[in-house]
């Protein structure tokens, strides 16, 4: 029979980026379990400490699957350090009462900030033109193709979230013309609201992609969106990579069926599709919207918060809808 | 004895980017004349011309000297296609009673814009994680280095004319706080200013040049100035490199003493700093701030507006103050 540990158990899983930039100040206030010290396989890892585990904490990118979560029975909590939960299996949560919580909106701005800089480098061929001087080459006006102006684009947003909010207050400062779609329509906000994708994009040249990754959204931005956002329209997404049906993407992009694309975030992380690598009006960065240290920081005490509530059986923030 | 022409003679100097997008639009209604189509020195080409041209149209980077404005006795008329006027040589103007106009406000809010770009690219390291990213590498969190939050800095902006009050209401919606310095304070603005480049530099981390090029401004951002700004400090101009005393700049830069620039301008276009190149922190862009497809087009309406104006004796929209 194993002895209870005083101390309740939390195994950690990625590690989180904020694990890692946090670890001695998180190691003074919590148990944690680091399977990734250990040269097992993780899930010969999680068997040995299957009955001391009372919390995961995990990255966007671990799987906290049904075969984690029942190999678990002392688990009653699992804290996501991102907003997007969908690596989780929330279903299996659900039915066994297992808690789950987000990063809340502690990365709303950050992630708001990404997508504008994302559209603006597209739009403004930032990236590009920092690539053209630094290869030492000048050649004023004649030979660079015009860019395109932000102001005055209808922009269609994509889930009005926290951060689909964010964007929508930053773009309509630069004289955007914003509207939404969204699974409701959102008391409190003027934004033309339209019912579903084809309605919405039917309705800007812009797109920007904020909402969760669901059995809902999964590809919802297909060829046929693509096509009618048309030849100048322009994709931002720093939502979740297989929200955008990537291959039919990568078709559109190649043959020139859309304007450009800004991507934080793909479909087969951390595999990027190479066939957008020579493609100037395709900005591309490495999942990196919520990466700031002050958000890293922000995370850190938030999730002291939120496990100190969990251990004290204290009402959490953030906790998920499920 | 010249004979005079119908049409009063337009000398374009440049020539500058949206004579070349809408020249046989602008020559069905204008007489404009070509040096660059000629196999002649310019000097030569405008003594031939001389008593024929009444208005020079130039780019930004087309010095309008005494030389050239004394060679033209009938001159009347300069119209600059960008918003500052710093290559025209104002004094001889106004002694000679030649009237200058400018851009005006055609190009602001993409100015503002591409700052705005600017600056988050900095921050948030977009165009080194599109080049990270399209190498073909992905080395996800641990051996990337964290980025920069945008929303509550401070920002201080040097130089509130139209271009820095776009900037102003942009990086505010980002969640900023905004000061400024300009040669008088302004009424009807709210946010705070300092009389003194040294005033606002002590009391921000971001310092956005926005400003006319001029005798006052010229070197205004030097060592000094930057030093205070310190090792998080970061620079964005999209006004005119000369501002900025650009050795001293490169030298915080190479040294770490300033954390980063977003720089479209440069004291000795075409030439640019190479020592730059190799900086992660550094974004330069070829002075692209204005040269968008749509700011192109209304500039064209604007100049056949001034244009058609002067030559039919009525009021100019965007004369120059001297």
């Amino acid at each position: 029979m194993n002895m209870a540990p005083e101390v309740p158990a939390i195994l950690v899983l990625g590690p989180p980026l904020v694990f890692k930039a946090y670890e001695s100040a998180f190691s003074q206030k919590f148990n944690f379990l680091k399977p990734w010290e250990k040269p097992i396989p993780l899930h010969q890892f999680i068997s040995t400490h299957s009955s001391t585990v009372k919390a995961i904490f995990c990255s966007a990118v671990s799987p906290v699957t049904s075969d984690i979560i029942q190999s678990l029975p002392e688990l009653r909590f699992v804290l996501a350090s991102s907003t997007g939960v969908n690596h989780i299996d929330i279903r299996e949560c659900k039915r066994r009462g297992i808690v789950v919580a987000n990063a809340g909106s502690t990365f709303s701005e950050d992630v708001a900030d990404m997508a504008v800089g994302l559209l603006i480098d597209v739009l403004r061929r930032i990236s590009v033109g920092n690539r053209f001087v630094k290869s030492g080459v000048w050649r004023r006006d004649g030979d660079y193709p015009l860019a395109h102006k932000l102001s005055g684009k209808q922009v269609g947003i994509v889930g009005l979230g926290s951060i689909g909010l964010d964007i929508a207050t930053r773009l309509k400062a630069m004289g955007c013309i914003i509207s939404y779609t969204s699974r409701t329509m959102k008391p409190h906000v003027t934004f033309p609201f339209y019912p579903t994708i084809h309605r919405l994009v039917a309705n800007c040249k812009i797109l920007i992609i904020s909402c969760a990754l669901t059995e809902e959204t999964r590809h919802m931005i297909d060829r046929e969106v693509m096509l009618v956002l048309g030849k100048e329209g322009i994709i931002v997404n720093i939502a979740r990579g297989a929200i955008i049906n990537e291959k039919e993407l990568i078709e559109c992009l190649v043959k020139g069926e859309i304007g450009g694309a800004g991507l934080d975030v793909f479909e087969n992380e951390p595999n990027f599709p190479q066939e957008l690598f020579p493609l100037d009006n395709v900005v591309l960065t490495p999942h990196h919207g919520a990466v700031t240290e002050e958000a890293c920081r922000d995370l850190y005490d938030h999730v002291c918060k939120n496990l100190h509530a969990f251990l004290a059986n204290e009402s959490l923030e953030c906790e998920v809808d499920m």
